[in-house]
């Protein structure tokens, strides 16, 4: 299926570029975003690539997660299953539309897609082929919602929608996230931090925090909170501000720079907690890894923040201690993606703590179900079976 | 800290035993829940070694899900991690409270306990001798909540709570899940079903069913409804009804089973949908396997289910084809539990179908979290390394 889906894309290029939305909304939509709303050849081949990657992997449904002998003769197994229904609720970016479709696919899914109005035309074009590439399960597996006014409705629907995944804004997600009783998956603020500790290798923290600020300023992923050891002294914070300036970056201070160097003349952060989603980014002093930890828990979004150090105790301390979906060590925030981590593709980034954290691929679209196998083993208060519980191999 | 706990709650016993409420409660609740109430030497003996068993399994924090090498010298884990501040809200049954904090130690989680004012005493006492045998992070680590209006203020504690788990009837969960924000594990209905299929043994349906609904008539995972498929005829029908009313069950007729055999004069089951909680029992044929499947997804809470046959494919058309938390072939309802499942012991048993599913025991109360180890990487647009995706051993 996954493949035919695949073909179909490639086979509909030429179709699937002249439905698009760029001409009526240009002038009225930021360049930004105008850019995704067009559908090329490469983009195209990359998504049905994408596709064939999910297809190839091995089968997700029905995969035994545990086995174990309860009893003689009764073995328990443990398996992953579909989660049911899902309602994906994207804004402008019809490329989004076929791998979500294709996750769903993937994980056994049926799903609900509401895109954005901005890329009507697109998303009915990408709908209509997929449907079609389907078969005739298409219309039932895969239904594209396109009124406006359904939303309200539809989050409402909590006995048939399992899981509700917004894409998009801070606003979309908080308004969903406020407005149904169904499970949301996904995550409001990207406030991601790097923390660049006094055991730092200087060379490298400048290079990572250019690439987490200017690699793709508006994504939930890029950094928006650089905090620096201040036995860095102030060699190390001009080095920061000259690398994230190279970039073009806007740097604002922290309360404790601002105070320590006010002849920097920075502008002040706007708050501690704050997501520029553009060039803005803010430069504050620590005077501990413990205080750069308890900053990034007072202050951040539990996405992803970065320490850079060359002390191994020092980055064990960090990703043990901060309590967020992803923590690294020596490398660049922007990592934080479903297609970087090797998932294929994501349908969403998740900073909640239940269910899936982080990138959510098509493992996070699955539940899992106890499948016990017996031969007439009754309870009888406890004495019906000799309880042995003796784990198996699960393959 | 466990083995504290545990050692505890032995040196304690006399005390524990005289801290208990059942004198107060002769007379105003039901002897089934007064029976509850009683902490006996050899009940505490069997909670010590409960806690015991948990602490002897793994460590189940930071352990490593899977590893990926995404670029040469940037390796990426998943590990599970504590989800954070639980609050477990549960009725009259003080001998959950020593296996919910075993539970939410284990899993390195905080723990908020309400328990029912029914069992306000024991509860106390067995809160203050966990507390002490845990040390100075006691107190911290877990509270009791004593004071009956707070339920509604803590159900408003999104920002700090991560999970709230009930423990009790449909009313109570039913009230909670309608009454916060938190995300809620547990069970409103244990509806479960028993199919008797065409190709049973009928001798191991018999015992079955009677099991799964006089073990424990009151437990969530005892049978409500029998479905019988016709082919097994008057004669099967006749000795599911012997077996039953045997070991003391009121049997009630569906309405097909109603109207095929008036003579049998059964009352009439008050719904199709119907948790019976006590030796009540709703028996009905079925023409079919999928018309078995169907009725439990018509009516059913998606919890426990069993076929009973001797067809191999039939097993498996059910297992595959009921969406409920637990399927079972040839085996009693009432294994669908924490303990019978080997995880020591359960806080509760999830119909939810997000995060964890069937008897939640310490792997429910986990999350994960991604921990990226490099030298300097970054994204640059893709470009900044080649990525390999190398599947990695995960010890």
């Amino acid at each position: 299926m996954l493949h035919r889906v695949a073909d179909a894309l490639v086979a509909n290029e030429q179709q699937i570029m002249e439905e698009n939305d760029v001409e009526e909304a240009r002038g009225k939509i930021a360049d930004a975003l105008l850019q995704r709303l067009i559908m090329k050849p490469q983009k195209i081949a990359q998504l049905a690539q994408g596709i064939r990657a999910i297809a190839a992997e091995d089968e997700p449904i029905r995969r035994v997660l545990s086995r174990i002998e309860v009893a003689d003769g009764l073995v328990l197994e443990k398996q992953t299953a579909p989660i049911g229904v899902l309602l994906i609720i994207f804004e402008a970016r019809p490329d989004a539309l076929p791998q979500i479709a294709s996750l769903a696919l993937r994980s056994g899914n049926g799903l609900l897609l509401k895109g954005g109005k901005e890329a009507a035309r697109s998303n009915a074009a990408l709908h209509k082929v997929i449907v079609d590439a389907i078969g005739a399960l298409g219309p039932d597996l895969i239904a594209l919602v396109t009124s406006r006014d359904e939303i309200a409705d539809l989050l409402k629907l909590d006995d048939v929608i399992d899981l509700v995944i917004p894409r998009g804004g801070n606003e979309l997600v908080s308004h969903i996230q406020a407005n149904t009783k169904i499970p949301v998956l996904g995550h409001a603020d990207g406030i991601c931090h790097i923390y660049v500790d006094k055991a730092a290798d200087l060379d490298k923290a400048l290079k990572i925090v250019a690439d987490a600020k200017a690699d793709y300023p508006a994504a939930c992923n890029a950094v928006e909170t650089v905090l620096v050891h201040e036995a860095l002294g102030d060699a190390g914070v001009d080095a920061l501000l000259q690398a994230l300036r190279a970039v073009g970056a806007e740097v604002h201070a922290g309360e404790r720079l601002a105070a320590a160097r006010p002849a920097l003349g920075l502008p002040a952060a706007p708050a501690a907690r704050h997501e520029y989603s553009s060039l803005g980014v803010t430069l504050e002093t620590v005077e501990a890894l413990q205080q750069a930890i308890d900053h990034i828990h007072a202050y951040g979004s539990g996405h992803t923040e970065s320490i850079i150090t060359e002390d191994a105790a020092a980055a064990d301390a960090f990703l043990l201690g901060v309590d967020s979906a992803c923590v690294f060590h020596n490398a660049s925030t922007r990592f934080s993606d479903g297609f970087r981590f090797g998932l294929g593709a994501e349908v969403g980034i998740s900073t909640s703590r239940i269910h899936a954290r982080g990138p959510v691929g098509v493992e996070g679209l699955l539940t899992s179900k106890w499948v016990m196998r017996g031969s007439g083993q009754v309870v009888a208060k406890d004495t019906g079976v000799n309880y042995t519980f003796k784990k198996l191999p699960t393959s």
